[in-house]
C-alpha cells in the first residue's frame, strides 16, 4: 500500500470560513481524504490532515497553499504560536510502502512549484533540507514573518530553495518530509515534578536518551500524577515499547508506577503491530496481517484515482 | 464504521476454475472486497473471506452460494474434512460498529432466501441458531452429506430453519453470525508434550479456563518447541493478552519460557487497540485512533455503495 500523508498547518484558527475554504481545496480532489482538521484560536492556527496517492496529495497540497495565500494575510496575523507563512509548514509523510526518499522527492517538487507558480519563498525543511541548519523549523522560522520579510533580500542564510527573495502577505513556507510523529505522554502515579523531568531527561535524545525522542516532565491537572511528554520522531527507530519500558523502568526504580498514558492524535497500525510483535513475540506480523489494512489495501485497489501525475517542473527528475 | 465480513467455506479445494468462479460471483458485487481466498486440496475445500456494507456483502453471499451449487455436486466429492454442502458454511461477522444482532438478522434473512430460492436446506448456527443443539457445526452436520441426504426427510431433528426436507446434489447449507476468530499460537521453548496438553486444558472453556478459548497441546516440526494452539471465539469476551499472559505464567511456573507466537489469519484492529492499551495503560483507546482506520472510514463514505438492500422475503422484518 503505497500513500503519503500531508499536514500542512496554516495562520488561520479563528475564521471558520477561511479554514473551511482551505480544507476544502483538499478534498476537491479525488482520491484525496481528509483524516482530521483541528484549529486553535489562541495559536491562530489551524492543522489539516489528509491522506491518498502521492499524485493526488501533491495536487491537493498545492490547491490549499494558493488558496491560504488569496485568504489569509500574515501583516494582519496575531497570535501565539510562531509563524512566518499563510501555509507555515507542508510535511509529507510516508505511509505503508513509500519511501523517505519519495516523500522528499515530492517536497523538492512541490516547493518548486509553490515557488515559481505562487510566487511563495520555499524553505526545504527535516529530511528535505538542503542546509543542516534548515533540518529543523525553528531554525528557518527564527524572527517570524516580520523578520524574514526584512533579512530574505540581503541575507544568505535566507535564501529560500525556491521562489522569490521578497516576502508578500502570504509570507514564506517550509516544505518537507519526515516520518509519522506520534506523540505519546505517560502518566505516573506522583506528585514529584522533579522525577518527571529527570526521566525526561533520561529518555530523550538531546540529553544523551533514546533516538528520535524528545520528551519533556510536566504537570497534570491531577495534582498527584506527574507527566512525561514524549514525541517519538520515528517509531521505526524507538519504537513505543521501548520508550514505555524504559520510562516504567526509571519510575520503578523509584518506587513510582505508570498510571496510564496517551497517545495524542493518530497512530497507524504498524506501530500497533509492532507493539503485540513484541509484548507477544510475534515474528513476521505487520500492517498485512491486519483485517482493515487488508481492506483498505482492497478499496484503495478498487478506486484506482484518475489523476494524472503532476507535470515535471522545469529540470526535475519527477518521479514521485 | 459498520462493517460486516462473509467467510463461506465451499467443498472444492482443487478445480481452480471452480474456486474462481466463486469468487467472481462476489467481487462483482460493487461494494464488496475479497480480503482473502485459500483451497486446500487435501480436504477438497476452500475458504474465501470478503466484505463490505450489509446489503453489498448479503448479496454477494446469496451469489456465490448459488454459484456453488451450479458447480458442485456433493455426491461426487471426496475429502478429509467433514462437510454436508456446496456451501458448507456460511457466516457472518460483524466489524467495526455492526451488531452481533445485525448478523443474526441477515443470517436468517440470507438463509431464508437461499432455502426458498435455491431449495437448498438450511441450518442457523452459533449466534443465529434457532435450537441449542445448532450452536455448534459437529452437532448439525454429523453423518455428513450422506447421512442428512437419507435423514431430513423422517427425523424432526433434522428438519432445517428454511427450505425443503430433501437433499439435492448441493447439500445443505449451515448459515450463521459469529464473532471474529483469533486463532492465536503460543511456543514454548521445551520438547515437553504433556505440559502444553496441561496449559491447553487449563485455559480452554470446556474444561474450566477462560470464556470463548479452544485450545490443544501440539507438538511442532522443532522437537525443542510445544505449542498451546488456540481458538479466540471472542476476543472482546477473552483478550490476546489475557490468554498469552495465562500461558506464560502456567510455563514459567514450570521453568519453561515462551519461545515465540503466531496469529493464523487476519486479525482486526481492534484486538490490537486493546493489546497497546493492556500493556501501555491507555485509556478510551481504540480503532478511531488509529490513522489507516479513519482512511478506510473516509474511503468507505466516499465510495458510497449504489446497491440498493436486498428485498425483504416474505414476512421478514428485514432490517438489516
Amino acid at each position: 500500500m503505497k500513500l503519503v500523508e500531508c499536514v500542512p498547518n496554516f495562520s488561520e484558527g479563528r475564521r471558520p470560513e477561511v479554514i473551511a475554504a482551505i480544507r476544502a481545496a483538499a478534498e476537491e480532489v479525488p482520491g484525496v481524504y481528509v483524516l482530521d482538521q483541528h484549529a486553535d484560536s489562541a495559536h491562530n492556527r489551524s492543522v489539516l490532515t489528509f491522506a491518498g496517492r502521492a499524485p493526488d496529495v501533491a495536487a491537493a497540497a498545492f490547491r490549499c497553499v494558493a488558496r491560504a495565500a488569496e485568504l489569509i494575510d500574515l501583516n494582519r496575523h496575531r497570535g501565539e504560536h510562531p509563524r512566518m507563512g499563510a501555509t507555515d509548514v507542508l510535511p509529507f509523510v510516508p505511509l505503508g510502502e513509500t519511501t523517505m526518499a519519495e516523500c522528499v522527492d515530492l517536497a523538492g517538487q512541490i516547493g518548486r512549484r509553490i515557488g515559481e507558480e505562487l510566487g511563495i519563498p520555499v524553505y526545504l525543511y527535516y529530511e528535505a533540507a538542503t542546509r543542516p541548519e534548515r533540518r529543523w523549523l525553528p531554525n528557518i522560522r527564527r524572527g517570524e514573518y516580520e523578520a524574514i520579510k526584512e533579512e530574505i533580500g540581503r541575507l544568505p542564510e535566507r535564501q529560500p530553495d525556491s521562489g522569490p527573495t521578497n516576502l508578500g502577505p502570504a509570507g514564506a513556507t517550509a516544505v518537507g518530509a519526515r516520518p509519522v510523529l506520534v506523540a505519546f505522554n505517560v502518566n505516573l502515579a506522583s506528585p514529584d515534578l522533579a522525577l518527571a523531568r529527570s526521566i525526561a531527561r533520561a529518555v530523550r535524545e538531546s540529553s544523551g536518551g533514546l533516538p528520535a525522542v524528545q520528551a519533556r516532565g510536566m504537570a497534570t491537572e491531577d495534582s498527584r500524577v506527574v507527566q512525561v511528554s514524549m514525541n517519538l520522531l520515528d517509531f521505526r527507530v524507538t519504537p513505543l515499547h521501548i520508550v514505555f519500558e524504559r520510562v516504567r523502568e526509571l519510575a520503578a526504580a523509584r518506587g513510582v508506577e505508570v498510571a496510564a498514558s496517551e497517545v495524542v492524535g493518530l497512530l497507524p497500525t504498524e506501530a500497533l503491530t509492532m507493539t503485540a510483535a513484541h509484548y507477544y513475540g510475534l515474528r513476521h506480523f505487520g500492517p498485512a496481517a491486519v483485517l482493515e489494512d487488508r481492506l483498505l489495501e482492497a478499496l484503495l485497489d478498487r478506486t484506482q484515482s484518475p489523476t494524472s501525475p503532476l507535470p515535471a517542473a522545469k529540470g526535475d527528475a519527477g518521479d514521485c
